[in-house]
């Protein structure tokens, strides 16, 4: 089939080459001029055979926005766009809602994958009606990773996509799984953090690779960590400072929202808050009770010395 | 080579089958008689040659201790006693003070993979001397899981066997694996739990197992979630009452004794608390105090209603 | 000074009484016949001489929403409207900015005191500009406790009453206060709970009395909670479930908008929704997750019971 | 009545002092020459008459063991040892078996107050046999807080003391109350932040001095976080750096054994261990996980800065 593919950066462009693979017609389009295939959004959709599907995968927030908006005025009846990029599933209605008097189809996809995502494969979880995913569907195959009956113990036929729900269902899902990603990974690193601390162990990446194969917490992001350790065995190079995309805060939120308890998940994203803090006032405040109640004299910026007494 | 292996329950006695498989020969001791091959401790070890391999796959706690101490008694110099149940590390050391006297051995396995280990292999975390640890490799060897580079994008010669350390360090090991366990059982509950808790996402289990390939979070813990939802779609058939056993708790007990922050560990290890309580003392507490202050009667155990009005 | 004020609830007719004690005339008015002074908004409106000062109080949300707007087509230029419910500070903003064409001020009032502000004066935390306040400082004036140099270590001048910043400071003060509130009674309870958990203490709510004085936890919460054990020692009557508003959610989302780590205060409001949970849908995952690795067959939920062999 | 007392520090100085005002003689010794009333403890033990009391106020740990050690070998039958300092509550129980032989009694006193105790009163939970505390009452008169109806809602005559049970009951109750403590500590601290992160919140230190009146979150430590914000209003002059004795961790590790779920207090120690790390092992490991499945160059330790691209 043909498909039009907005935003031809590190996702974008791997994906359009993925489908091309496949035997599909890709027509590009990109902001900068480099790699698209046509000049304009109107040369997209007039190069498109109706009806026609385009696969927008451009920053979320406001380029998505706009994307869809400036797509609503172009496309016609019978038409589908596809958000694909991370965004919150709160717009998905509000996009699709844009362009149903139009007759307009509206399909959220979660990508997952990343730069591993051309040869593996993406997985998508996706939302819209039957009609509009059905349009899209074979992209979506050509997409999504092989089934590997050697590789699963489990998932087959659904392995790599899903049609989770209606418009929204996709973007909520991957939000989920983008939550659930964080807490995995403070969990490694809450346990690598551990074996690091004591002497007793003293082969702290030996022991990380031992685990990749045969216990009951192996997975991809072990494999990952243990490629990791294979460059920098202490990761000294690199400090511990991490950003957070949307999703894992979107998590939490719905999680209040929902009355749902995250403890772990929670602490996840606080953690990467408080890696990004040069100082915390929340512990200023802490350290300034203590030396109340304790009488000390109030600690220096410039000079902190652990506390000779210690009064709680 | 020969091995002699104590305590044939689930565990010992697939090992005892993986192991023999590969050509080694097992004399097994029970306690029960069914399945073992020789009457006593002593029929045991008079049954190996010296220097004799004698394996521990005993309950952990005072079965393992007492164990290891009759066996103190019945091996000779150059023997060595494998310790590969769930022992606290800091048996370990304990353990290996005793035998050194008389010159035994002692190394400490701690070994993963549950059901699926005859089939898949064990992967084993180790601490001991070099020289202990070279008498039992051919065991090690055996149990652990074959390399597949198919499967792997790391690890290689490491996956599924580690000399982590002196003795202990193998139990520490497994120890910090069972924490990190905890936290990633946690993170696909909650994000189960968010998923399960909207009506936008129609088809939860389709999601969950459409992560199984592609995604970031793939793992087999994964594979085993969507098995679980398989027989279960919306476990409808099963409570949400999670026992612990020791290695969560001394996790994050070394967590503290090291100064290690372990948010996300410590929440999971604490939520398997909450969920074997029919109710909570605490937030009986926090019940009381908003009673107090909003001037709101207080609730009896037998009708609690929510409130119709709010004070905090 | 007059002052109109809407809502005679527990807390509205409380407010009244504590301000006419402090001479000043107030003009009340409530959907319910039984207290009120005038029969509607408008009658309510005319009743008062300009400039005048009008105070919603009012459930949050939809009914305060609904009385500012009404309030709005009601009042001339130089009037100013009081919210002092517990609305959302982002609420603020919107109403000030729907009345300032008219000319009319708006003022937001976080009031704290629950049901022992007649007597012991209630807590107000302000947002407006400096114009409105003054307009209603003699109210704030009469609600707020009386300054006591006996009872206060600090505060002095400040303590109960502060003008925390323009519109929509009082309430996002007062949302803290509560979100504090939660993670104090947490600890308490925390604390309570392990307490009753051991043999060794043998008189729970001596100990809790005996930190009422001389302490660094003595708190007013703290006495609340020594007046709830004397009334039920083992909380027996009592059952483990909170409920929470939404100022409490509403830090936590404040505190992810801004990056701020805020583990304990999380940890507070996950635990009640926690205590609202008939069952758990993550440690159902949790324990099915168990199930899978540990061969153990599945939990029935008629009949659950610990496990003999712990898996993990 | 007579008093021993060893340790003459702040504490114990201080303590010596309140009991004196009281009317009661004081014998103190201290290693360092310069405030101690006798020069040995064989002078301190000759100079107080049987059935004699003495106070061990030194630096829990060895100091106190080898103190109580030494006691037990040169006092009598019908003596009793306290021990004041902040011991671990599972000293007390070896301490008094050791003493039981020879007569000796044994009580175990948590004392809580700091620097302010001298003026206001020391709050004290206290662990032994109703004969032995018996003895010691006196001197507990003398240092708990004077009774003050005015200040208090609750407590009255339990207020500032407990016999909270057998040997061991003291120091576990003062464990507690310190746990708590450091979750109160924590939940103001993250309000702080919360309200310093925002441009609305005009007047931080004013929000909080409001507080401290009529609110329900007022409390001792309130006061002290408002003296500490009149001598720093932007807590610039001190760093988020806080120490932990060993009562936080202490309390944890109870909960842990009790399977006491504690998330709060947890949380407030575990930012504690963080607030003293220069760079943190496990969002070394977060951001190492992010680099490799989102396909970014490593982050130089010289050279972090903000990602461009956000993978997750």
């Amino acid at each position: 089939m043909q498909l039009g593919l907005i935003g031809l950066g590190k996702m974008g462009g791997n994906m359009a080459e993925r489908i091309r693979r496949a035997g599909h017609e890709v027509i590009g389009y990109d902001n900068a001029p480099g790699k698209r295939d046509v000049d304009s959004l109107e040369a997209l959709v007039a190069a498109l055979e109706a009806p026609r599907v385009v696969w927008v995968m451009v920053p979320s927030g406001d380029p998505t926005r706009q994307t869809v908006r400036a797509l609503g005025e172009l496309l016609s009846e019978g038409d589908v766009i596809v958000d694909g990029g991370n965004s919150k599933f709160t717009d998905d209605k509000v996009h699709a809602d844009e362009l149903a008097p139009k007759g307009i189809g509206y399909v959220d996809a979660g990508v997952s994958g990343g730069v591993w995502g051309l040869e593996n494969g993406y997985a998508l979880m996706v939302g819209g009606s039957v009609e509009d995913v059905a349009k899209v569907q074979p992209v979506f195959d050509a997409l999504k990773p092989p089934v590997s009956t050697e590789e699963q113990t489990a998932g087959e036929a659904g392995a790599g996509f899903v049609h989770a729900g209606p418009v929204g269902a996709g973007h909520f899902s991957k939000m989920v799984h983008n939550g659930i990603e964080y807490a995995m990974m403070q969990a490694y690193g809450e346990g690598y953090e551990l074996l690091a601390a004591v002497d007793l162990v003293e082969d702290v990446p030996g022991v990380i690779a031992s685990w990749t194969q045969g216990t009951v917490i192996r997975s991809w992001l072990l494999d990952l960590l243990v490629l990791a350790l294979k460059e920098d065995p202490g990761l000294d190079r690199i400090t511990g400072y991490a950003e957070d995309s949307g999703e894992g805060r979107w998590t939490v939120e719905q999680a209040i929202e929902n009355a749902v308890p995250m403890p772990a998940i929670s602490a996840s994203l606080f953690a990467r808050f408080a890696s990004r803090q040069t100082d915390s006032p929340t512990m200023k405040a802490v350290a300034a009770l203590r030396n109340q109640f304790g009488g000390h004299a109030v600690h220096a910026v410039e000079a902190v010395k652990p506390e000779a007494e210690k009064p709680a």
